[in-house]
């Protein structure tokens, strides 16, 4: 009889229920959710108690969010499903410049700063310069490209998570090329740090085994009139948690080179990148 | 190069970064996760607004959690998880009672009450002589069985939802059979009545153009000693929502008949209905 749940029948019931005039959209995406949970829980033999300790995490994942944390994002990201969408959504040619995720800490409206200015104000870290082109697929510089760019500070930290802290735009900035596509700006060489984790996603990272580390990377937002916009970062090749990043961010194409310079006392260096561009 | 990102290898990405060491059993569910949710994802192709959506939805479903109101159990319910993991973990012979939902309504401790009492203490409703026996699967009856019954008054309502209005443990009561098994008692014949439908389960329900309702209802928790325990409900046969349960409850070999009898003026019923337990 129509409507009866059965184990064998679960996912028709449970899909045959949805009326007919509904979002084709929600139809679609809402019949797959039950067909693959449902596999899901039958291919693992879900027991009852594993299914209260699963909505037990679920309730203290959401519990947890507020203005300032976002826990369903973090278990999104430490599942790879944030890099998963990120990457289905920016399908690319081999040439273009990959993206990777966005992550909590990008800031509208950091400062316009003009070719070869600094963006670290708290004076803190070893001094990089990062330079390079804007680029379409055929090499040719791009004119007005607007690249946005944050990262942490020398002690790990975003400028938003310490507003106490730190200057107000540490380590953030927005610089727009010229005709030749380059462009050029001081920064800090970046360094590795921990999600936050002393919430369900921390305590999930530790009984997988896992660290909750991302290895030291910068962040761009490089927009052009006419072409894709690409959210990436790049990493520091020697970095420790480079193939364990918690968050599945790193990319082969991604690792920048970091070249060292000893000037007098001091150590710097310089990451050079071209970002290559892909037309609407 | 391994630990980095890409669209066809992410399930073995995220499952290669497991420790070694860890609980064998969280390796495999947590595998198997990854495994259908990846693949969910890769299916529909889910736009990052999508995410956005599906990680908004997740965190009110939390948010809206309290001491009183559990929404994710809500949701899973709503998917047909609850009685899929119930199914799961309750599979019998065919002559035996099936299982479905304990529901968020069971009180323990109600008060045990002699054969043939009443459990309906508002007086509202149309009563209901509720009879039967508890018998083993070779149709023997089973001496010191213990059923556990709770139901919704007349307006849809249990008595928790309703202290103020109420009389304490209304609608619920603990039967001991004797030597011949057999067990009644009154109560009232039971009504539908809408799950919480003012959270974002209920906005996912309209979106799915479904309905919030359960049909009529009364449960039962049936324990004896050697046996295993029965937690099911029985359904009125006549109800409009018994083909599309808002939670999947329903199984037809738990639609009890209702016998309408004119008392005089009042309309009463009986609803006979046999257990049958499988031993441990």
């Amino acid at each position: 009889m129509t409507g009866f749940f059965s184990e064998d029948t679960s996912v028709e019931t449970v899909n045959a229920r949805m009326g007919a005039d509904i979002d084709p959209r929600m139809a679609e995406v809402f019949a797959a959710v039950i067909k693959h949970t449902h596999a899901l829980v039958k291919e693992i033999g879900l027991t009852q108690a594993e299914w209260e300790q699963v909505i037990g995490f679920l309730t203290a994942t959401g519990q947890i969010c507020s203005d300032e944390r976002q826990e369903f994002i973090l278990l999104s990201d430490v599942m790879g499903l944030s890099m998963l969408v990120d990457a289905i959504n920016n399908r690319r040619p081999e040439a273009a410049t990959e993206n990777t995720v966005l992550g909590p800490f990008h800031v509208a409206g950091a400062p316009e700063r003009a070719m070869g200015e600094t963006i670290s104000l708290d004076g803190k870290g070893e001094s990089c310069l990062f330079e390079g082109r804007v680029l379409d697929l055929d090499g040719q510089p791009i004119e007005g490209a607007r690249i946005d760019v944050w990262s942490d500070n020398a002690d790990g930290f975003y400028d938003v998570q310490q507003p106490e802290v730190q200057p107000k735009w540490n380590n953030r900035g927005v610089f727009t090329t010229g005709a030749d596509g380059a462009y050029a700006f001081r920064g800090i060489k970046p360094v590795s740090y921990p999600i936050p984790d002393d919430g369900p996603v921390g305590k999930l990272l530790a009984a997988l085994g896992r660290h909750p580390y991302r290895p030291a990377h910068i962040h761009f937002i490089v927009t052009a009139p006419g072409f894709d916009t690409l959210v990436t970062h790049t990493f520091a090749g020697e970095d420790d948690y480079l193939t364990s990043d918690a968050v599945f961010g790193v990319k082969q194409s991604l690792v920048a080179p970091y070249e060292r310079r000893e000037d007098g006392a001091e150590t710097t260096w310089r990451s050079p990148f071209d970002f290559s561009l892909t037309r609407v």
